[in-house]
């Protein structure tokens, strides 16, 4: 929070097509790229796109739910058929109830995936018709799952690892906000663009309102996407930091928003990557140490991802005189 | 329908790439934004994509075909089967003709679904070829059910719901005419843009044509669309609505067309909507009221997706003096 | 083919980035919109995009490869199980060689589809390890048809349809080049644009050679391609055809190259669709009449696709006289 | 390697967005258009783009795998089965230890595929369940198969063939750089458009860094890339390699950086190509030779892929001058 003289420091018209209002509260983008809004009103059910929600899901949970399905589907029928009546299946071991059960769960099993080994088969109308559908409804299920699968895999996706934090940095003379991001996959990605924006909440006569700007980068595209990228937003005049102190970035509401937007070669698709970062995560006065270097043969680079987040100390000199 | 005299009130000259002629009738973008054309000549066959109208069936409707084509399959074959004779085949159980088509259908059932029990099984030489061939057709049948699933659950969707009407709204001192609408599912927009016309009905020495106006909107372009949107058009000198009364928005008839296109970060792909409003749908002196607020912990923002069509009454001075 | 003097009539320069060089010969773009090119040298299976090909096949022979594929693999495996010896298969008649090959048949039919009713099973290692494979190779042969259907239904393509003929019709006291086009299936498509160029062949000091000009068209845009859409280049100074008479246009090698492309909202993708017109497809003095009208309720407009190569004649007096 | 006195000759300021550095070393682009950049840090699995890998993979090893992971599952299977004891499944032939192990094998096989003859059948609980899983895993198995085979096979690819070499030739009375490409396959590709740059390696004060530079070419866009294209750079004073004699292009560390980017219509997408040439690929005083000429009925254009290096001795006059 910061009060009205503060105010005098930003010169820069903010944006209005940040697509966030004055008026909504917390982080605007959550560090995983999603907005950070909650809706309400019409059903849950019109209000979730399934079909994103199973591609959000881990490889796991997406396992188990499938593991899942698979078994109450199968105790389902299997429930079934025991009601029609174990006579109406051949083969099954009637010594007692329990294994009648567990005999028509594996029928309900075999047919489901359609393998139908036949020691268990279906005899007469109903117990058939029944069998007619599971088998009907195992083949459409593992259509859907194949479906499922494809679009998880092939989805396509950015697979890159920002910065966790920003820094501020010494850089010609003034001092630059900085955060850098690298590929961490086999994909090769080209033709990459970054927009950066931030979100300043400001007290206007005692009412708080986030305003918008566009921050400027030293480059804002790049024709391949193999090694880190820097990205460079310099201070000056035009910047709505200009003349911001450590303590400003510490005590004001800061949300930097920034999108990366790449074509990658493989899904031929252009992918996009979300990320922001909030005052807590932005460093005064340090500069990132450099994270590739020729490899020992020379023949090639070597990129280093752990080192991401490597940074090391920085004096700002210009801008602290300014304040001082 | 308006007289010579109202034509002088539009001065801004009407665009010609609207794709729509003036002698075409009726609503010109139904509400669900497909465009309001019968097409007539070529067999209907060639007139339908088959791939767009299953993509376009209701799940409902989608999975009934599904069941319907199941059964008529399988009945098909059975009383082929059933032709050749049921002696061809082994376990049938022949106590009478209707228990015996009934085997034979749900061995076409089995055959066709490769579930294969084999309790009833093909002998001889027809009856083996036709459940060759049927257990193929049923294979190619699946592949094709599991593209259908595919192309539906995939198809990249905006997942957008438009205010059911528009409203001319007291702004900046003059008039604007607004709509708005929200993402209404867990998907994420980003880069949207809006294009918006108007098609206003107008007569020449007695004959009625459609003139087509590009309408300026205040943003044109945001970067998440996460919370609703409201679309703004001023209307100023340079709008094809300067200077129309309350009465000239009734007894004119007139079609907003409104086109939404954004990136879904899910299915890394363009999406579009599109929608229009006529001038039943436009309400004269009315402004919306807000749908988003801050949580009450203020860590996030919630969207109440049922009062996109809440509005309020909201007079129009300006306006109304000109027309005085 | 015509001489040094016509060539003066020619005032644009021309364009270089057709793609097509001065010593190639024949028509450039098929009818269908493939460039006429034969491609030599490196051997034919690199030189074929196999699953370009399976998707350019119409359905009925792409079934009918499918089908014939099926019965071959089964006679290859037929034919290994008979080598195994029948005797390692269980339920084969054995009456004569013929009907052991049939049951053979059947079962490797039986493997393949994964139908297995098991009436004939394998016994012993050889021949089920035969079969073993025979069903790993019969799901993957399936998936790759899954995959072939859904890459032949979901390819987005435009279901454009051009009028056969263009046109020399009077035009705004001079005379302009017009076809026609309109979508003929049931799928809706926005933002269409047209590129139009033409080959012409000159003789340069006895020398035959091709020159390739962009010819404007009046509207190179439209929002939404749902009637037909009339392309009109005006042939006045800045166009090629500038003064050409109708012996000109009927003794001259003229190619006129359409590209048409817009966004189909069911694919969520970029449609393209090419043709050509050459001399003789090019009718002097004639102009399309109106494909569409409005509905007799008045509530849509309809579109008749088999108008679309209607025209009448139609004087171009001002050309004439200049030719005079 | 080359001195300051040598740095002179370049005048044209270097660009930044290569997205390459100064201290990386070796070739930047392999020949097949992947960057020449070595990973490290992270885990491996989460380096590896396992989706990337799949479609990366040759044909003959990608079936490879499909089948090792089928006898491997089978293995592992048919281990288990036996554990749980023979006397669980029904038809084993018990003879001895082998043939007990070979048939559960197969039983493993039949159930993964859902084939079921049901010669061999599970009895009793576990047996019954671990065949149950089997079968579920099996499908799901062949899910991802058939995901992966329409991943392998739809991905857009541009199918373009790049000269191996790339030529200096006499142009315009000067020398241009020149290399060549056509489409190989039976693709159609429209809109295609060249992106040329370079990194040129000087030792400034005793220390050698790269330089970047985009290098103008005399055609960047074409519309229908069904011939070879042939791209040129016109060495003049904006290029970096201005007064380059042949031996400054042998003794640099030149790499000229390409992309190609074009539209397929049967995929309806955009397809990237890209390949580089490094000093010892560039042959100083040469120019390419034909390689389509006319079909003998002069009914087509033939292109010959198998002369695409074809390039035959051309002296540099004017350049030579100059550094005489």
């Amino acid at each position: 929070m910061m009060g009205k003289g503060f105010r005098q420091k930003i010169r820069q018209k903010n944006t209005e097509n940040s697509g966030f209002g004055n008026n909504s509260s917390g982080r605007f983008i959550n560090k995983d790229g999603l907005p950070n809004v909650q809706r309400r009103g019409v059903n849950v059910f019109n209000r979730l796109s399934w079909y994103h929600t199973m591609l959000n899901l881990s490889s796991f949970r997406f396992i188990s739910y499938l593991v899942a399905a698979y078994i109450l589907i199968n105790l389902g029928f299997a429930f079934i058929y025991y009601l029609i009546g174990v006579e109406h299946l051949t083969g099954i071991d009637k010594s007692d109830p329990l294994n009648e059960f567990v005999d028509v769960f594996f029928f309900s099993s075999q047919t489901f995936t359609t393998v139908g080994y036949g020691r268990i088969a279906p005899v007469g109308f109903t117990a058939s018709l029944v069998a007619t559908f599971e088998a009907f409804l195992g083949l459409l299920t593992f259509a859907i799952a194949t479906g499922l699968f494809y679009g998880r895999f092939s989805r396509p996706r950015a697979y890159l690892r920002f910065s966790d934090i920003s820094v501020i940095a010494p850089f010609q003379g003034t001092a630059a906000l900085m955060f850098r991001l690298a590929p961490y996959k086999n994909n090769a990605l080209t033709d990459a663009d970054v927009i950066v924006s931030t979100a300043i909440e400001v007290i206007e006569n005692g009412v708080s309102k986030n305003n918008f700007y566009r921050l400027d980068t030293q480059l804002s595209k790049i024709n391949t996407l193999a090694l880190n990228w820097t990205v460079v937003h310099l201070i000056n005049e035009s910047s709505p930091f200009y003349s911001f102190s450590e303590e400003d970035f510490k005590n004001t509401n800061i949300e930097i928003i920034v999108q990366i937007r790449a074509f990658d070669e493989v899904f031929s698709n252009t992918v996009v990557q979300r990320t922001s970062y909030r005052s807590n995560e932005i460093i005064y006065g340090a500069k990132f140490t450099p994270m590739y270097y020729p490899s020992r043969d020379n023949l090639t680079t070597v990129l280093n991802l752990d080192k991401i987040n490597e940074y090391q100390k920085a004096d700002i000199p210009v801008l602290t005189e300014i304040q001082s």
